[in-house]
């Protein structure tokens, strides 16, 4: 229906994330994090907003960063078409072009003893140069398997993607993470008898893995997980008629936009950064930008209110240079909460807000959950906002006489 | 599941619809219409009142009056059952009774030149009383092509219906209407092969309509829109088990209400007579009574403000009519907004209100966008208004133990 609307124009909508900024107040945190934030400008965009409280996904459900979003993004992450495992969602963030009929598979490396037991789920958290150098090693040394292409490629510190190519693989292997130390990794089983010869397959990888890695101190094998297929998800400009950029840095974040079918862009780590990311491309010809901060979830999930409060502060002193670019459309929201009050995702609805020409400014006055609170959007699905977000921006026709 | 729970008991209900009430502000329009308005009647009324806001489609969808009307009475505007044809809507409006095999179309005169080229699409807006001329010429010259009986009735100025009635007939046919002047008229065009025979008796009596009308000036040659035929919309009494009435004085609204079931009755235009007539009637076997100001849309199309806030002050003027006969619930709303900052239809959620005596008081103070966001309802969809309106009448039992 939504498709049947779609009207073109020159507007432009940025969209900005940042990622589990929500909190919660209780007796220990009688404040948010966005509370005790200084936030001048998001404010001052407030005070000129359309402003309420997204549902990530339903009232109770606490999301993954995937699932979150593709809901922010209007693909519901239970439709088995926007299904992405972690595999695809990882390969594809760091920039690989999965064909339908690849497996992707999400890596850890791992320390195994001479018994091959696991003593180190994550192989001591190996910095990211050492993940690269096992990388090269491992593709070196694996290239094949019968006629099936292996291509290995680092993803960040200790985790890296495999891609399977070639004809007749199934995803339907279990993973092969034992999920704590001191028992032995799990054989690659099949779930249904199609998986069996890709089973086959990825046992003899791991024993070529284990091989190469022989001399390894920390990253002597590598856990399995994530084992699925690229998704049928529809591109972006089809569904909305949009042509999206992304602005972000890490790879789920990549890899999500990506199979949404946004044109990824490098960009620096800092909110300043990423802003100057998107000045450097806006004029051009995209006209969706979504833009992705990533650290006030970190601090959130390490209970660390002062340095979810410095991020905030951070985007909230680079909000200038995105307003430079006067957006005719323009979001801050969150994917979902993480309250420091409990140390990771949960549930709770998180502080949205609209401005554009047309928004309809309403009472809420600062950026934060109870001025959003005030709003007059209400609590609403973030599956939603897309179709807000096209409104806003005149893109879409009116629904009958 | 609503109609197990359905409970008969004497409360009558009162729907008041400012057709496009809600608005925006921006810096060009500080207040809306309704916060601009002196209205104390309406907000002594919010006061006893639970508030809140509608969706009247979903988050970002502009409705047409058609759907935002179905959507308000609780009838999915998406749903194929619920899918009325503007052609059907409009001579339904007029007091035509269609059968369900009947074709309807909505006719606009226009003129076209010697060529047959159009110069105006609605015949200069000729007054109503030139409708009504020329649609009883066009009647006294034709009656049936082939086996088919036609039937011609004015709607409003330019705007006639016309009737098909007869075996066989297909409601899949092309609009003719190109849209822009300095081109031809389309022909009846069937999308189907089971419309070809509707179309080629359709392009004969568009050939006679213009035979009749060749020495008139203006309306000289006719444009079909809204080709369609009859839905099978459940009727409002067995929905709800409420004998409705609809007081309205145009006719896409009468038509709307006339296709969902309700008696229509004839109205004064301005709010004062409308609720004089429902008091006319209050007390008779009525339950459910629907009343429609159409010149609160009216004016925020036009981006008159002081007309739209006029309106709005005569609507409040007059509640004193409606206080009068003390209905046991009465609820006030828009079907959509028409932001005077917009010129048009928008989506942003409309002022509700809904008074009984255990509707629930809560902290809004008069009846207006900012008002109602402090409401106890929040922003819901417009279809689940029945729902309420029945549970504030006392008229839907407990449901499970």
């Amino acid at each position: 229906m939504l498709k049947s609307l779609l009207r073109k124009n020159d507007a432009r909508i940025v969209f900005l994330v940042m990622d589990g900024v929500g909190g919660i107040r209780n007796r220990d945190f009688p404040k948010t994090a966005l509370e005790s934030a200084k936030t001048p400008n998001l404010d001052m965009i407030a005070s000129e907003s359309a402003c309420g409280r997204i549902t990530p996904i339903s009232a109770g459900m606490t999301p993954g960063s995937g699932p979150a979003h593709f809901s922010l993004f209007g693909y519901d992450p239970f439709l088995p078409e926007n299904d992405a495992g972690r595999g695809v969602i990882e390969v594809t963030g760091v920039g690989f072009e999965l064909k339908s009929s690849d497996i992707a598979i999400r890596g850890n490396f791992a320390t195994i003893d001479e018994k091959g037991i696991l003593t180190d789920r994550r192989a001591g958290r190996i910095p990211h140069e050492e993940g690269e150098r096992i990388c090269e090693k491992l593709g070196a040394k694996i290239k094949k398997i019968d006629d099936v292409e292996i291509i290995i490629m680092p993803v960040r510190e200790y985790r890296f993607g495999i891609v399977l190519r070639g004809k007749g693989l199934s995803p339907l292997i279990e993973e092969t993470d034992p999920q704590v130390t001191g028992r032995r990794p799990l054989d690659p089983a099949a779930t249904a008898p199609e998986g069996a010869r890709t089973a086959s397959i990825l046992t003899r990888l791991v024993k070529m893995i284990n091989e190469v890695l022989i001399d390894e101190k920390k990253a002597n094998t590598a856990l399995l997980r994530g084992i699925s297929q690229k998704p049928s998800i529809e591109p972006f400009n089809e569904r909305y008629g949009l042509k999206a950029a992304a602005v972000a840095a890490y790879p789920l974040y990549r890899g999500v936009a990506r199979l949404c079918g946004m044109d990824l862009f490098d960009t620096g780590f800092t909110p300043a950064e990423e802003f100057e990311t998107v000045r450097s491309i806006y004029g051009g010809d995209h006209d969706f930008f979504f833009i992705h901060i990533k650290k006030t979830d970190s601090y959130g999930e390490d209970g660390n209110i002062e340095g979810k409060v410095k991020v905030i502060e951070e985007v909230d002193a680079a909000i200038p240079l995105l307003m430079g670019i006067d957006p005719d459309v323009l979001i801050v929201t969150g994917d979902h909460s993480t309250p420091c009050a409990m140390k990771g995702h949960s549930w709770h609805p998180v502080p949205f807000m609209i401005r554009s020409k047309f928004c309809g400014i309403d009472a809420s006055r600062g950026f934060s959950e109870t001025e959003c609170d005030k709003g007059s959007l209400g609590v609403f699905p973030a599956l939603s906002i897309m179709e807000l977000a096209l409104a806003n921006a005149g893109k879409l026709k009116k629904y009958g006489a």
